[in-house]
């Protein structure tokens, strides 16, 4: 078998197979049907060797983050993950490792119901652009534009365990044995919001998925909404995992400059506070009011109870 | 400015600002408005520094060059082009380049009524992965599976252009003054053949385009719809810089096994032909018969007049 019908075998039936998929792989392009009544949601993100991932990184564990970090932009604009395109560039074909990456692909796009429908493979340095398409209902997208001065705001999970899971793997850091599978798991294994996404549309006012740190992520609302943030860092969720392996002021600098939690980030008007809880308990992820919108344009307030705290942000940049 | 406000800067408006964008370029997402009736098209291709182009190749025809090639698949299945994602990675941010590069880009996005709606920019080798999105009435999409035996085999323009204008890029060939820029437009610059692209909707029973070289392109075509063809070389479509360039055998490789030509290529049941010209002459794209559909399935006959023609495609392979 050559190196091309290889790399077609591993992908051409990769995830959920879906009745809405008229052409799939193997076209110039791949025909889709989108509901009637819906919009399109799409949506980009690539891990570049280096960059996001070490070269010794287990496949499968890419395969699934992968998947899971594009589905959870989909999550947080209250859409239903439908469709997968996937630009793959590879230094060389290696059959177990392509086997790996693309079953944990297959398996985490199965789980979110989502048809790798298409994509490109070319030689370079390895490098993986995924490409999400969801649907939702005509203008029912959440967005990072619509937070209200007043509205409570709110993350769902724990933050900061991703982030100790990188150190982890970076051998930077000790844990107990008991939160180390806890901790590998939350910073390989990312799990998006799928489901309360979709509950979030009749509730929050906006949203947005927790990447690069809650410091840095909210101001990306804040921008796009025109208007402050004022939040009581003693009331941002952490695990117990992150509790016990850190001191306080390590556990809080990681919970909220520290990446790749893929929690959902949201607002609330008061008026729609009172439902939040009988509507949200079905999806069993705890969600945790940390703080509320302000009316000062782009600023950040910190508070610890009562005191104001003084915080650099240092976020991941690129360049 | 910062370099992550340059690139934000260089693409926030690049192309046609289309209407039925409900949320652009920041946020998780782009939220996408299809028409009712249609079916979405999606399309990837990338393109690889060392693989695709040269490190010292103009960055404004690669612009044009990567959204001119993602266009030209949802050409070849008749889609009318709306969208366009990029993931671009990058190894340091040059204002000159990058700049000269989105322009590129946001005129040939333009040209082709296209908006850029997200993207995803890492730090990495440089490396261009676009996914393009188009809209087709429901059902009506060219495929490559629909060709049947007795159809007639159609190609638009010429061939084997853009494989000299490499050769010339490469200083392997030398060719006339007056033919040197036609070349090397055709390489740098393709066209996708949209118009007539949706004008085959209702004449073509399949269609693809031609980056590869014909005589490897074509079996995707045999293969999915389960036929083979038979193809008179001497009909092929060239152009007079091509002839005037090579001697007749070196035209007739070029135009078999040259890629990046973006032609479409396409098959019509003869019920249809009579009404081929009247349809496509507002187009001003010349289309020429090459040759029929066969039912000898997956077997490619290439014919010189009455005569035979023993020939070795090599195509370019990735691995």
């Amino acid at each position: 078998m050559g190196e091309f019908e290889l790399i077609q075998r591993c992908f051409a039936q990769a995830g959920r197979q879906r009745p809405d998929v008229t052409v799939g792989i193997g076209d110039d392009g791949a025909v889709l049907q989108v509901r009637e009544g819906c919009d399109l949601v799409v949506t980009t993100d690539s891990m570049i060797e280096g960059t996001h991932f070490f070269p010794d990184v287990d496949p499968r564990a890419l395969g699934h983050k992968l998947v899971a970090v594009n589905v959870s932009d989909l999550a947080a604009m209250g859409a239903e993950p439908c469709w997968l395109s996937l630009g793959l560039t590879l230094p060389h074909v290696d059959e177990t490792w392509l086997t790996a990456f693309a079953e944990g692909l297959s398996e985490t796009a199965d789980y979110y119901n989502c048809q790798l429908i298409g994509g490109d493979t070319t030689k370079g340095p390895l490098s993986l652009t995924m490409i999400a398409k969801g649907q939702v209902p005509k203008g029912k997208a959440l967005t990072r534009a619509g937070a209200k001065v007043g509205d409570y705001l709110y993350v769902t999970g724990t933050l900061g365990d991703a982030a100790l899971g990188l150190k982890l793997v970076q051998n930077q850091v000790e844990v107990s044995k008991k939160h180390r599978a806890h901790l590998l798991q939350r910073f390989h294994y990312p799990t998006a919001r799928v489901a309360l996404g979709q509950a979030l549309r009749t509730i929050a006012s906006s949203a947005m998925d927790v990447s690069d740190g809650l410091a840095g992520d909210i101001h990306h609302i804040l921008r796009r909404s025109g208007v402050g943030a004022s939040i009581d860092v003693s009331r941002i969720p952490m695990s117990q995992a992150l509790k016990d392996s850190c001191s306080p002021e390590q556990a809080l600098q990681l919970a909220l400059s520290g990446g790749e939690d893929y929690e959902l980030l949201f607002t609330v008007p008061e008026i729609r506070r009172s439902s939040l809880d009988v509507l949200l308990s079905p999806y069993g992820v705890p969600v945790t009011c940390i703080g509320r919108i302000t009316g000062v344009a782009g600023k950040l307030e910190l508070k610890q109870g009562e005191s104001l705290l003084q915080y650099q942000h240092k976020g991941f940049e690129h360049f």
